[in-house]
């Protein structure tokens, strides 16, 4: 079933207004298992209206037509499609009693601009409107289920479910299965999983969409399945998908990196401390980002000299005059001093080089020490992310954050994150 | 002159993503005095797109496609371009250079679906994108200038100033006089400014349009002037406006409110410390985005529990116990600490209730004290910001920085942040 919107409005065009009736309706579509299938947008042009829905109701089972329903000369919609559907403008009873009654609840006077708000393409039946005085329209042309409303959200909205639905679904005898799974993977592109997904999986079933949303620093991936054997062929096929990139799933639906951490964190009863320096901090805000938190975690050392990071968590002159400051020996010592200080049962230490300055021909921008772990069992890995110092700094908290959920849950923390992104170096 | 837009990509018509690039985009053009003219937003379906291209090509001087030139099967804007002007795909020169310098900058390998954005209908030239590795395409086809752009809008933002302006300029021939002003504002709403600029400035006049972004925790306003007087009136509007509005400006363009935080220390040669209990960080997060944050920021304390608070900055149980962890003597103590352990100029300590636990009558959920200063000099202020936890602290955040930026300018730190939201909830 194909599905139409045309959402009108010299407000929409100039960018001054942010469209939110369309993501409403089709959220509520999916309850349906609909996708919208064209949305137009157009100012207020009666030639452009008559033409657009000629265009789109010839295309589609459902029209939806959002906005113009108004007072103002500006509001075009029923003459639009008075002409698009060849059936002229006429007061509608049923429009002009619904009118009367929502003046009277109001204490309002009808006014001229009011009763145009009454004259409707005579093919038309009303769609009740309980929140304000433009009544939606519809009618059924060549086949195509046209519904015109009005473009308030606070209007539009409740119209949705109690009216626009249920006529959706009468209009199309609606009866599809379907089954939708979304999970969560991080340390992985779009591409690497699609070219993966390609080169081994040359079986990969058409009833089994792939679809991708980089949802930052996380990609979601959704399988989506139609039709009788839809249940049986999404298990069957997530299946294989999450057992070949278990090494990046962090969950299903909707979790976030930081909430996946506190979870394991929490499973686990152990608490967690930061010592950072090239991330300035960023790891402990998306730490505490998450409501609950404090059950987790207590302190957060942000150590951005060699001066502090000495006098702060004890790491050692020597160390730093020896290695520097992005260094294994200066990341492990940064966990022993958080540990130290702040009582945490694991603590995560990261220093690096976020440029654009400070780089070396030893230790270009972009290198970073990460180590983790306990007291007496502390790991740590180094890592190169070339990219803008922001990005960098994402990247590199979103890895810490990752190493320490995977220690704590026990999974490896050799993990080869974005392993498509690495040239071979020598 | 007519210009389009066609947005695809199967988030878009699911509503799990709102489009912000085509409401960009519009506000972008009013400075070439243009307004779109239609609007379509399909899904990742060829045949769809490429009568969608040949459609809204015919009727249009500018097509701007965007979106669907990613990486993967379901990104189809070439091959879909190709089909609708009929010029077959090949590998791009300039794109595969493009792609080559891109994947070296970042030490990236090159795959097989990277390649995939290399092959451009023939006819098309390469539109830069300095961001990532989906390269822009544009040729003329009947007139129309017809220009592919990535959905990503971190990587479609840059391009529009850059590249579409100017293309779209010369393919129009347009000739216009304007002067532009952006004034970056932090601490009053978009509504807040429009309603004083309409009761205080009832002589505003027509030609010098206001225009108002918000670009997060910051509002851009910008001052467009057409005409033969463009300069002119610009500058006297420019003048009165930064003088009404003088509390609340902190800069030009696009100054981001870190940087102007950071720009104040260093231009004072002062140093700053933080210590954050419940913003977790994200001050020193956001001072140390900032490129060179090492000149002036060497120390942050995250001290989230109470235990903590007095065993890293000496904040005394007795504060803890009479006053509790967010009142104004604790937030006093803590940038007391703050100063001594870590030798910074000035301490910034922020402790609250982020929610959604831990509110009482006298202290609900969104209530923060704020304490800034230098040894014996020290300020606080108390907020209360009820939304939801994350706005609470990045509201939070954004405030304590802006108070630290006036202290260290000398400016009055009892600014009314936000006042036109706290009359609208009275």
């Amino acid at each position: 079933m194909k599905i139409s919107l045309l959402l009108t409005g010299n407000e929409l065009m100039t960018g001054d207004t942010i469209d939110s009736n369309s993501a409403y309706l089709a959220q509520s579509l999916k309850d349906l298992t609909l996708v919208p299938y064209i949305k137009k947008v157009v100012g207020d042009d009666l030639n452009l209206l008559v033409s657009s829905i000629k265009e789109l109701a010839a295309v589609s089972d459902v029209l939806v037509v959002n906005g113009g329903l108004g007072p103002t000369v500006d509001d075009l919609t029923a003459q639009a499609l008075a002409q698009a559907i060849d059936s002229p403008l006429q007061q509608n009873a049923q429009a002009m009693e619904k009118l009367e009654a929502w003046a009277e609840r109001r204490g309002f006077v009808i006014t001229k601009s009011n009763l145009k708000q009454t004259e409707l393409p005579a093919a038309c039946e009303v769609i009740d409107n309980p929140r304000g005085s433009a009544m939606g329209f519809r009618c059924v042309h060549d086949g195509c289920l046209i519904m015109c409303t009005p473009g308030v959200p606070s209007e539009f909205k409740p119209m949705v479910e109690a009216h626009l639905l249920p006529l959706i679904r009468a209009h199309g005898q609606l009866d599809i299965i379907s089954e939708i799974t979304r999970i969560r993977l991080f340390g992985i592109t779009e591409s690497g999983l699609q070219d993966t997904v390609d080169s081994e999986f040359p079986d990969w079933p058409a009833e089994v969409e792939l679809g991708f949303r980089v949802q930052m620093p996380v990609i979601e991936v959704k399988l989506a399945t139609v039709g009788e054997q839809a249940r049986s062929l999404n298990t069957l096929w997530t299946e294989k998908f999450c057992a070949r990139f278990s090494d990046y799933i962090i969950g299903r639906d909707s979790t976030r990196l930081t909430e996946a951490l506190n979870a394991a964190l929490l499973n686990n009863g152990l608490t967690l401390t930061t010592a950072e320096s090239c991330t300035g901090g960023l790891i402990a805000a998306g730490i505490t980002s998450e409501a609950g938190a404090s059950r987790v975690f207590e302190a957060g050392y942000i150590v951005y000299s060699n001066d502090i990071k000495q006098r702060t968590l004890g790491v050692s002159a020597a160390s730093l005059t020896t290695h520097g400051a992005v260094s294994e020996a200066v990341v492990r010592e940064m966990v022993d001093g958080a540990l130290s200080r702040s009582g945490a049962d694991i603590a995560l230490a990261i220093s690096g080089i976020a440029g654009p300055d400070g780089g070396t021909d030893e230790k270009p921008v972009g290198t970073v020490w990460m180590a983790w772990g306990r007291q007496g069992a502390i790991s740590a890995r180094r890592f190169f992310f070339p990219v803008p110092r922001i990005a960098f700094q994402k990247t590199a908290a979103a890895i810490a954050m990752d190493l320490v959920r995977r220690e704590v849950l026990g999974l490896p923390t050799d993990v080869d994150y974005f392993s498509e992104l690495k040239k071979k170096r020598a």
